[in-house]
């Protein structure tokens, strides 16, 4: 049974630790906090824990360096290679972190927004490998599998061309909804009145891609509608709704509707 | 029991359709196209169905306009008063269409994003009304609760305010994932990637409001991967990109996440 080492206590190691817990052995739970590497160790069930990176045990197969973007130089630098797998899982720092200090690395990204205290179910979460040769890509992928059947090969230039998608789909998706909530404030209406049309929204996507589901004024380039809406808009508020809406314009010339 | 006409057999006027046979008698179905103002009247169980403005059941309590908002004046002026209660549904269009050709008139307003051919459940739906006088408002405020439990008075201003609300959460959420798609097309990579992390964006409004639970590059301020993803982008999407994340960035100041 491969034996795992976890680095680190956040989020992503977390749900990390929960989801190989089950398919392997997690040897040991590494945090700079003790009680937390602890806490971590005691809720799926894991022998050792440490707040000391010389404390490593030496044999695990496989090192996940999961802690935050600007600490994982730090760790590999700590400790000396023992040729087993390391990988860190970040979407947007390159695989070259590793280059000279580890013999066998590489990257095991989950595309996923981890929530504190929150255990993500992982089976459904896309991840996205790289390592430095072949041998350690195979084992990388064996890994990958044990969490999620969707377990893809990409470079780092497709991993930032992701976290460039996932910023777009995720994090300025839910600042749309900031800027709703903002305008239905200035209304005096709670936000909660949107979630049905919201809801409908995201089970779109089940059937159709987004392009093809595109409902609103902008599309059907109705000028009366927009120009009403921009005057009661300022601020960047007003910027972006004039930008977004040129923008789905653009998308879909008044010709192509007919 | 409350008697109703709905003029339309759109998207809108079969929602309503089905969801007011169930609570009341809808009396008759109006469409331009006879077969299918048919279609709608059979699957409801309504007895009559008809394509000519002049033959309208003289005697129901409210008659319901759900045509296209351009449609609204023409059916409106086409039909004689008859004391009857007269609303249309649109988010777009004042009540002032009715002035001067109905003595007892309102609007009934889904706020939902409906699509052809699915009915769509109208019990989570935010309702918004207005009418002329009291009286009206009461009748309209009674045939809402027989669609939803959620019927908010609400004047023209406000429903503006309502559909500028709703075209950020709905609209433009939908084309940030439209331009992730894009994004993705580049890479040769499924947009079916993104879904387990937008469905965990939009999980997240249950439990707390989209300014609590934004995450990514602009609200940490980090501008080596904002600048990184900004280098990968041109037109629209970079200039989209850019507006937004500084829009989150002067939301949320470095200061205060310290």
């Amino acid at each position: 049974m491969i034996r795992v080492v976890i680095i680190g206590s956040g989020n992503v190691a977390t749900s990390l630790a929960h989801g190989l817990s089950r398919r392997c052995c997690v040897a040991q739970i590494y945090s700079r906090t003790l009680s937390h590497a602890r806490a971590l160790a005691e809720a799926i069930g894991c022998p050792s824990a440490t707040d000391d990176l010389n404390a490593l045990v030496p044999d695990a197969d496989a090192y996940i360096v999961a802690v935050s973007d600007d600490a994982i130089a730090g760790v590999i630098t700590a400790v000396a290679d023992n040729g087993a797998l390391w990988l860190h899982t970040s979407g947007s720092k390159p695989i070259d972190l590793f280059k000279g200090h580890r013999s066998r690395y590489g990257v095991l990204w989950p595309m996923q927004s981890f929530s504190r205290q929150v255990v993500t179910p992982l089976d459904d979460v896309h991840f996205f490998a790289e390592a430095n040769n072949d041998a350690a890509l195979n084992d990388l992928m064996s890994l990958g599998h044990l969490l999620s059947q969707h377990v893809v090969v990409a470079d780092s230039v497709m991993r930032r061309q992701l976290h460039v998608a996932s910023v777009f789909s995720c994090n300025f998706a839910n600042h749309m909804w900031t800027l709703a909530a903002e305008v239905l404030d200035e209304a005096g209406l709670p936000f909660e009145a949107l979630k049905p049309l919201i809801r409908t929204t995201v089970d779109k996507l089940e059937r159709l891609a987004p392009a093809q589901s595109q409902t609103g004024p902008a599309i059907r380039h109705d000028m009366q509608v927009i120009d009403s809406h921009l005057s009661m808009l300022d601020g960047d508020k007003r910027d972006i709704y004039e930008l977004i809406s040129r923008s789905i314009m653009d998308r879909n010339p008044l010709e192509e509707n007919a």
